[in-house]
């Protein structure tokens, strides 16, 4: 037949099985993508540290498009369900599941790897994904404290472009569908500077809950290839974890790095190394729910292509990046805007601190959703999964940074401008929560200086 | 003649001349925008401070259109020239300038004022702005000290929509032009709260250059209308400096709180009392260079209704607002990635700091400028000015804050994306800077812990 | 002072005063707004044809930046009232009053002409301006006969960006202000062309009414510079009507070549000699009703470049133009489609017509404004001035052209989309409109074939 | 496992092998898809013409999300190769090829059907689809008579969310995907309208080639179901061709109906019967080679709902939509106007023809786009297939109707805007093109007046 010839699959370099745990991957039985399957048992291509041991598990040559597979962020922990306990117990030492490391032909530290971000799109036998809200001392979230937060979901239906939820009605919005974590393999040296830096900054919050950084964790360290223990070992003794963006890009959380961005990495090892995960759906500008994102397993698209001598010559401390013409487009918005000030009700002024500004704005827009009918709750999942654009207003208007956090009109069912009538308040029911009959954690009576968790 | 009838221009409130310091402004001989001219002397409806004792200049009607002059907010102490000594000798203390109060018919505490901005821009007789960089002793800046800053200016023309610098060659682009402060006059009781809580911080750092926040200050404070001396003595001894953006607005330098936009502000006294000022003719989000807009002499254009109740009704604590649907659109961006850590060169990690993490996307991006040939002080100027875009990526993810930076490349010249090739390095000259053979001040070389900066 | 040192306003060319008839200009006794003020007391640089032979009544150097002044398209014959007695009298041999010619120094033939048109606003003594339905015999417009249009208008109130109707409630948006009109001269050769072609045209279909072409008409040629008799007469004789746009740009009504845009003429003689008139406040794509913008008198601000040489490098046929980065964005929309068929009830296939298209798609657009409950006329007026969208479908279908047209759903102050409930439909009054107890003209009885009017 | 419970994937509902011919679908063995797997063998839900005794194939409760598959409008005929002669050999009485219809339940006429078009994609196995050139006796095109088309062909490669070509080098672009053909059943008194009068046009240019519009043709008719020979007689004798759109939407080509968007169709029959086909990647406005599109076999995802009485309640007479918030977005444009004047250099004028008016514009970007290096048939490719706009300018200034339409400056790989040195030619090579030294068709000698063509 006339359109047989030619048509050549993208190949799926890593591959796995989105209801499976990352550590149990193994073999694909039948893979659904590609033409020309391999038969793979073991090792699979996850990884859950950063560190230069981690051998690439494939190569490819620049101008190559592939296919890599991911497994939601968690590694298959949370379920489509209406409880919450997932949530509550997540084992949190295993995260984030990284596919990778993908090596690039030709590339050498100094040069710029540019990675086309070609699609990203959840896998069609799971075509729904989730938010989180987590406790204190299990993840924590932007206001974990001072909402003395209860574990809490929303879980999305993915229906093309859109998602819903059962758990917050009244809003469709197009993903702005991104990886929220992506990055270049670091050198040694790097991956040094990472442990020192942030290892000072552990010890001077020695108690803080949540800790204010992660350091190095051998529990729980996983590199799916086969490798010498030795090798493994060190891995998860040196290696970083995986929740904060660094130099090399990594857990950046940048909503618009989207399907269509070209980014520009700066090359720290042979190959480069590329490793991706955490893919979502769709996430606010701040993602502040922590696990704010709509998170999903699913299949990211690639092509690279390297520049030599790039971090010379652009300059690239950290990545750069193009973003892309189809980021979803909603022109109207409602915007509030928050000062480094008050943020919990203390009244306090903070120095041009625009976390603090960041908060302040977001609960602004909480306070507003509520007014319609939102609770709390669904408020927070909400501004964390939905497409929000946060700007920085200002930082030099001493004392008080000033930022605002902008909602999409069009992602709502109903009208919900200021009206001179006043808005009209809704029954949206409330997302999977833990009751609050169930014992109240300690912490949540002693409220530690907000210095310690700003400052 | 048939077009002669009904047409009427919409009156003017205030009416300065731009080339007239803000407490000299008197008379103004001609009224070339109104019809019905009234020979006014004095008073001119120019204040500088927050008070709620500063009576209504004048009073609209819900729905009126009405134009208000503004003076640049220095109140003319910068001139279209090539030398930065009136940057480095500048008057703080007389800063803003504001227009109004203007009252709104029925307007009550607890309303929502809500306030069209129709339109803003220069005057026809003053087309050309001015973006500054201070000095650390005066005024000072994102940068001002990382960068040892050397007083500098760029002047802008204004061509229509649009802004060109001879001190910035190589860009144009199309003003986002905004008041950088409008604000309701605040009742005592938030007079009061501003100053206990702005103190406290002051006091807590006593000592740093620039100082973190301005309390009450006498000298300069003034208010353009007829009034007894006690009155205006407690205005000046109570009266909150217009530095910061605050519940009511005020110094919020938000961008896109442009001409177009309609802004729902808190009303906190009888009449509601609005001001405005410092206009805008484009911005930055961050507004980084302190001085960073394109400062402007100008009109703006109003008109306002009030929502009976509408703190409680939309829970008000702050500014809401709807932009503009002509804020400029330019679509492809090269974005630049900021992380909480190693600003300025000392490795050092910071906690979820937002603030730090734009700086560094803003430093990113400045070494990226200088690369295509701006000077540091260039590429600082014209980030502060341009119609850049800074989002909140993510502030969750422990320890990094993560902000990007987003450059239009529409208002480039020449094409500036990164190329396998390299930046093509031009020649773009220097804005005016204060020579460096000038004697420099000692602080510079005496660097403040990062902590008094921003923690 | 410091800012009153170089605050030069750009020079006005072209001044007139809008009140007054564009044959009836002469002398304006305040220039306010230029410096330094000749006194002008005739010619005024107005004129009514396009000729070759027309002297340039100013000329500016490449690069400098100037405004110049416009009469409405009617010179001031349409006032500001709730009568549509002046839309039904109106003298169409008089317009359109186009300022200039403006010669460009270095210009000539087969250059191309680089046109920044940096800004386009009304007269700050004139805030409004107008839409019109012209009577079949007195100018007509696309549904002239199939409604057997009554002449009516709608006032349009400016009220800095936006525009707002007491005679069509419910609706505010920005306006993409431009000129309906702007061309450079065309040389003899170009000239005959036109009569030659257009001539033949109308001599096709010589009973047409409206005319399907205007030849030249001496009766009301006008051109406001001191020139011999021969000279006038020959003009008046030969001088092209302004009705079409053609190859030197001209009658275009694009709305997106607005203020902001930068567009590329050819140049067919010496200095180029830039004409322009017929500012729009707005416009929707099409501008259906002939008199379809928000007509207004205003000033236009210019610079200019020239490319030696640049209809060859370009093949520059006819204009090509880069749009304005501050165009009005209006994200959501509801699209109409049209087919070339049964525009007026004949249930007629037309062959490929995207005219006929347009006009379906316009007819679907006005069904469903009056379900909203808007009267036809006030529909017409409004897809006319607002910032409507037509897109060419396809046009490829045999034997259906395919066209769109979309309403912006952010210009209504009311939700207008689709509910399962059906539309609310409200009372909206009605524009200025003949009653139609006048008597009816007796053409509207009788049909002229479709084929006579869109073949 | 956590994450499989409740994954369930969008049901199939249109199974198709896009390698096979659309008359040899037969059976799938594997349903890559779909967890219950329905050994499906004969019939397989294609069909390819419009007729209200098509019995609906599959039926889908209102709110259920689906999936259909879709052969490319061909059916198969054209191949990833370097040759057009498929293109010129193409078998026209077979397309187009619709997948349904789909019933949806409680749908009856009078009733809207809202269809939500939640996502369009190619299949993973067939990443590339092909715009083509056809020659006038087969299939024509918007240029096929004035260029004396030889059949040429471009394929496309589709890299996740972008497009590129190895016949046309140089661009890539995000597509704007959409079905170029979708549309609900017509009753019977609708489908006698529509023979009625494109009979009627048919009789009235008897000879044109290629035909002015295409009638019922038995020769070629199928419907993929198992239907009584009575009634397959029946729908071959009396079923609309599938070549134009019409008041049930049907072959439209708007390329803004996009994944995304939502339409509200008419109902004509009990179920509504909604059938699709024509997968386009991407469009341009216009689509100006015929097959211009980027044709695609590929899966639309669905989810539909009903109003009562939607026709009455919105005027319905055609479908209206809204557009999608990710369609591409490129700020940036260069615009070419055109007027109804002298398309094919015989200088002819044309009275308010929209049609010439959009293919003067098209001329004026092709010879554009030439002088840049692309040879005419790379340009007519390349417009008809990236998301170029076209824009209704004005159609009210007899004599001329001016269309733009406006090239995306993003899309190319090189900076295109006019430069004072003129344009940069680049060698593209050329797409693949029948050979000049085949015969030449003996009708290109011989220009029809071009009345005939437009009409």
């Amino acid at each position: 037949m006339a359109t047989v010839a030619n048509s050549v699959p993208h190949e799926i370099l890593v591959e796995v099985d989105p209801f499976i745990p990352a550590d149990q991957q193994k073999a694909s039985g039948y893979c659904s993508f590609r033409i020309h399957c391999i038969n793979i048992s073991y090792p699979q291509g996850l990884h859950n540290r950063w560190h230069p041991d981690i051998p690439a598990f494939a190569t490819v040559k620049p101008g190559q498009v592939f296919d890599i597979h991911c497994v939601d962020w968690t590694g298959a922990q949370i379920g489509n369900n209406d409880t919450s306990d997932d949530i509550q117990n997540i084992d949190l030492s295993k995260i984030h599941n990284l596919s990778g490391p993908i090596a690039v032909e030709g590339a050498e530290p100094g040069d710029c790897l540019v990675v086309d971000i070609l699609d990203v799109r959840p896998f069609d036998k799971m075509p729904w994904g989730y938010t989180g809200i987590f406790e204190l001392e299990n993840g924590g979230g932007l206001f974990a404290r001072e909402f003395n937060s209860r574990a809490a979901k929303a879980i999305w239906d993915f229906k093309g472009i859109y998602a819903t939820s059962r758990h917050i009605p009244g809003v469709r919005f197009a993903g702005v569908s991104h990886p929220g974590l992506i990055g270049t393999a670091p050198s040694h040296e790097l991956l040094a500077t990472w442990n020192a830096r942030e290892g000072a900054l552990i010890e001077a919050h020695a108690n803080s809950v949540p800790p204010v950084a992660y350091g190095p964790l051998e529990k729980g360290a996983y590199v799916g290839q086969d490798l010498e223990e030795e090798v493994m070992k060190k891995i998860a003794r040196e290696g970083a974890r995986t929740i904060p963006g660094r130099e090399h890009g990594g857990n950046c959380d940048i909503k618009n790095l989207s399907r269509g961005s070209r980014c520009y990495f700066p090359v720290f090892v042979k190959g480069a190394n590329l490793s991706v995960g955490d893919l979502h759906f769709s996430q606010g500008d701040g993602e502040l729910s922590f696990c704010g994102a709509i998170e999903m397993a699913g299949v990211i698209k690639f092509s690279t292509s390297i520049i030599k001598g790039g971090i010379e010559k652009f300059a690239l401390k950290q990545p750069i990046f193009l973003p892309s013409p189809i980021d979803p487009l909603y022109s109207s918005k409602l915007v509030f805007e928050g000062i480094s000030v008050d943020y919990h009700g203390d009244g306090k002024q903070y120095n041009m601190d625009a976390t603090v500004a960041y908060k302040q704005a977001a609960l602004n827009a909480i306070a507003y959703l509520q007014k319609i009918g939102y609770t709390r709750e669904q408020a927070y999942l909400l501004l964390s999964a939905a497409p929000v654009e946060s700007h920085v207003g200002a930082v030099v208007d001493s004392p008080n940074a000033c930022v605002t956090l902008a909602l999409p009109l069009g992602i709502f069912e109903h009208d919900i401008l200021p009206k001179e009538e006043g808005l009209t308040k809704l029954n949206f029911g409330q997302c999977a929560i833990r009751p609050s009959s169930h014992l109240t954690p300690a912490h949540a009576q002693d409220w530690m200086s907000i210095n310690e968790v700003t400052g």
